[in-house]
């Protein structure tokens, strides 16, 4: 079958789309195609029975070298998926992926970002359905997976399609290159130019955000003319699973081969990523995880581009603020939101040991520190608001590393164990905030390491000045996603703000309304930097899509 | 001293030559702003006084950290030319260099660029002076000394700044984001964004061309608000010690640390390239030169982005031709040139041993290889000429490796020994080209190498059909900065063109003019595609610049 995107009238009618998104990742201004709504979407009533019905199948791909079946997701809800994926025989798999990709390439940059909105569109349609798959697989709130796992990840698959198509289309088809040479007639060439793939990209997926962590790569390889196989992480298979078979079923109707994106599903301990990462055909990598298997991703696959995401010691200064309860609040929230489990919650509160001057008054170390527990408390104190920000611990690591948290220092905020009304099973626990001291060498060892999870330090710091020396040997040597900032100073603002761009961090500053330090935006905000530890890559910018093809040229007379 | 481009009047006249640049890089049509004629440099007659002047002298930066004297070039021209250069204390010079980055990353892309621009104008004006100290440490005859490493190296610079520019300023510099809230007030935020360097970038040299593989690293790292450590070849120091130089004056005029731009000249068999490139400040490594150090540079340079050109093997599929005549005299010069000691000079030239359709009737292989040899020699049977194509061997291994040559095969051309009239010590001889048979296991050890310098094989094929397969070989496996082919049937250049798109190679269709295959134009042609072996980069796309800065962002609420 060849290749015809008129069989599927709606992808013409992205170009609008496409063009918005170029317009808006160039003034970084608000903008999604997608809305946030649940109302907004037509499969919200259907979309119960539609996760329900998955429950306990097969999920067939129809993939070329299947060799048997895997499965074995359970809820952190506490309920069992029972699905099964296909495994693949990669022997198999991947030369079929390989010859896939001429047809893809010769569809030029255009084609291609079209067909990939397309895939967007229909994984917007089914938005509350894949809500279902990221609650039930990350252990997020249901809103939280919605928004999280539909209309922002969506977004961000957005944003690489844009990046990926002006950044092939900055070199022209075709040029006419005519050198003068005096009287003599002019040297004259025809130049064609050719976006061409790298190979097969593989995307590692991971537990806690399967999509918005695993779309910005996967359509930014796949919109660069790359086939993608997708192998997810085995607690969180299900989103992947349904967004590959939505992509296949795209390609198909518009007349590519569907093997341009497989799912690699893993028998349990069996290391396919790292079986796929040394794979010759596999010339692009993105991961989301932890810094060791990032680190042997980058150290190993040396054949491949590799961008990481990885752990980070995320901070935020408090020195002094004009608007006490909105800072507290705002933190409040950011140490609540997904039980501290996101690469970008806050991590160590570095707070001057002789308090903070704010709008109501000097607050010392202790109470600032009591101000943010009883702000935690308040807002999770009533157990429907709690469950609906908390959700549940994604594994039993991490309620490992909270419960041993208590242990670090003196406990400022306990942890407090949450009953869902509909998951008896679900473990859900507020955050613990536990006092330490910058100043003693015990402590350190604490507030250098990421404790990912519902865990928050408060670091009583000799001064201002202390804290931002640390913050900047925090970022240098451990990495972050994110820093955070609270001063009225216009001096100690400047000392922060040369620490991030002399390290490369994020730094959101005085935030105390309804955007939280923890929160980016696709289109507008780049999430990491890729300049420290933490990343080597940022969603996303031209550095994330423009290694991921090359451009040849055939040059003939003229 | 503050920044103040004002204090260099035509720094502001550069924005003209950026935007055409610019605008070239869109096109890809033939442009540049350096006059290739000897005739258009005002220092055409001082040049000669100039570089005599340097020989025997202590090259003086006034850099930081300077621990003594080294030197010790000799002019493949045989003359000595007695030049001392700082070493320098790492230990003092890089800390030094760190501490010059900040104003020149406040300054911003545009100013950024700008000063680039001015540096490259004063390279410029010293272009005659820089083609002798090119001649006496590259070996190249005056006249490629001049465009190649002059004009030509030059525009490569350029290029370099201003695809470093448009990739900074892709984002703006500050964004005011509203997100509506429905009925409740919007979401608002400032966002500040600001490229900033990843560190210290380090060039490390070669000895054939030290400017033209230079200046897209130097330019694209210093553009992009890094300083930049020079580490030249041993034997081509000169050349790269005038651009610091030129660069250190133009960034101390307009009131920069002129410590953002250093050279870093090494002791015998010291090995500073390895030391430099582990040092934790150097965050972005370029590199031309063998495959081993460039792989051992990837692998080990892990805290740095790393920019590669190493060895390849360059293929022309001959299969037919309707200019019998034009290929042979295209093909003769291409072999000639620089004596072969080109990265892009073609060095397996395959040959159906049936022999090929042209205009002037059938040509049976060991023809077509005798008219080869014919045209190589007719070309270069004129000393004088030979001398002005040829240049001079570069060091003792190609010379060792053009005289090994001969016993690979049945020699088609005998080397020949060429008298230079002005340098007598100068050693310049003519291209080999020996017969191998591409069905013989035994002579795939030679055609499967890279044999540097003036040695070409004749390799008989069974089929047009076994090229196009040797060469997807030869390049996957190998690696090639160019492929050259001749033919008059579709079919045979499409199956080329696949080849090369699906192998990342570059492409040069029947030429018969005078375009070669190993020269490409900036602004237009893409030096290397970064795709195969050959080299991990090309010169110049995005991907070039993307990752040699990082977009930092800095939100408050609005």
């Amino acid at each position: 079958m060849a290749a015809d995107l008129t069989a599927v009238p709606s992808v013409e009618a992205h170009r609008e789309t496409l063009d918005k998104a170029l317009e808006a990742i160039r003034t970084r201004e608000y903008w999604s195609p997608y809305p946030e709504h649940p109302k907004a979407y037509a499969d919200g009533e259907t979309a119960q029975a539609a996760f329900d019905a998955l429950r306990g199948t097969r999920f067939d791909l129809d993939q070329p070298g299947t060799d048997g079946w895997t499965g074995g997701e359970v809820s952190p809800y506490g309920i069992d998926l029972g699905v099964e994926y296909p495994h693949p025989d990669v022997d198999v798999l991947l030369p079929a992926m390989k010859a896939a990709m001429p047809a893809w390439r010769e569809a030029g940059p255009e084609n291609r970002a079209l067909v990939c909105l397309e895939i967007l569109a229909r994984i917007n349609a089914r938005t509350t359905e894949m809500a279902h798959a990221v609650m039930h697989t990350s252990g997020q709130a249901f809103m939280m997976a919605f928004q999280a796992g539909g209309p922002h990840a969506q977004d961000r698959g957005l944003e690489a399609v844009a990046y990926a198509y002006v950044e092939q289309v900055r070199t022209p088809g075709t040029a006419e290159w005519v050198k003068p040479q005096g009287k003599r007639d002019p040297l004259s060439l025809r130049k064609d130019f050719t976006a061409v793939p790298r190979g097969v990209a593989l995307v590692i997926g991971c537990n806690t955000f399967p999509t918005w962590n695993g779309y910005p790569g996967l359509f930014a390889s796949l919109a660069t003319g790359n086939a993608v196989v997708v192998k997810p992480h085995p607690r969180a298979v299900l989103p992947l699973a349904l967004t590959v078979a939505i992509a296949r079923e795209v390609l198909a109707e518009t007349g590519f081969d569907p093997n341009l994106v497989c799912l690699a599903a893993e028998r349990p301990g069996e290391g396919l990523a790292k079986t796929l990462a040394l794979r010759p055909e596999v010339r692009v990598i993105d991961y989301t995880g932890s810094t060791a298997f990032g680190d042997w991703l980058e150290e190993n696959a040396r054949q491949a581009q590799v961008f990481t995401e990885k752990a980070g010691v995320n901070t935020v200064v408090v020195d002094s603020t004009d608007d006490y309860k909105g800072m507290l609040s705002n933190l409040a929230f950011s140490l609540s939101l997904y039980s501290g489990q996101m690469c970008t919650t806050p991590q160590n509160l570095l707070i001057p040991r002789d308090g903070i001057a704010t709008d109501d008054g000097h607050k010392g170390f202790d109470e600032v520190v009591g101000d943010l527990s009883a702000a935690v408390g308040g807002l999770l104190g009533d157990d429907a608001r709690a469950n609906a920000l908390l959700g549940a611990l994604v594994n039993p690591d991490v309620k490992a590393r909270l419960e041993a948290a208590a242990s670090l220092g003196e406990v400022a905020l306990a942890s407090r164990e949450v009953t869902h009304p509909d998951f008896p099973d679900a473990v859900v626990r507020t955050p613990v905030i536990v006092k330490l001291d910058g100043a003693k060498p015990d402590d350190e060892a604490a507030y250098m390491s990421e404790c990912f999870g519902p865990v928050a330090f408060a670091v009583a710091m000799d001064s201002s000045k202390d804290s931002v020396d640390l913050l900047r040997r925090t970022v240098r040597e451990k990495g972050a996603m994110t820093v955070g900032a609270y001063t009225t100073s216009g001096e100690v603002e400047r000392q922060i703000e040369e620490v991030c761009l002399e390290e490369a961090a994020q730094l959101s500053l005085n935030l105390t309304g309804g955007v939280y330090v923890n929160q980016t935006a696709a289109f507008s905000d780049f999430h990491g930097s890729g300049g420290n530890p933490a990343a080597n890559a940022t969603l996303c910018d031209g550095a994330f899509v423009a290694s991921r093809f090359r451009v040849i040229e055939v040059r003939r007379q003229a």
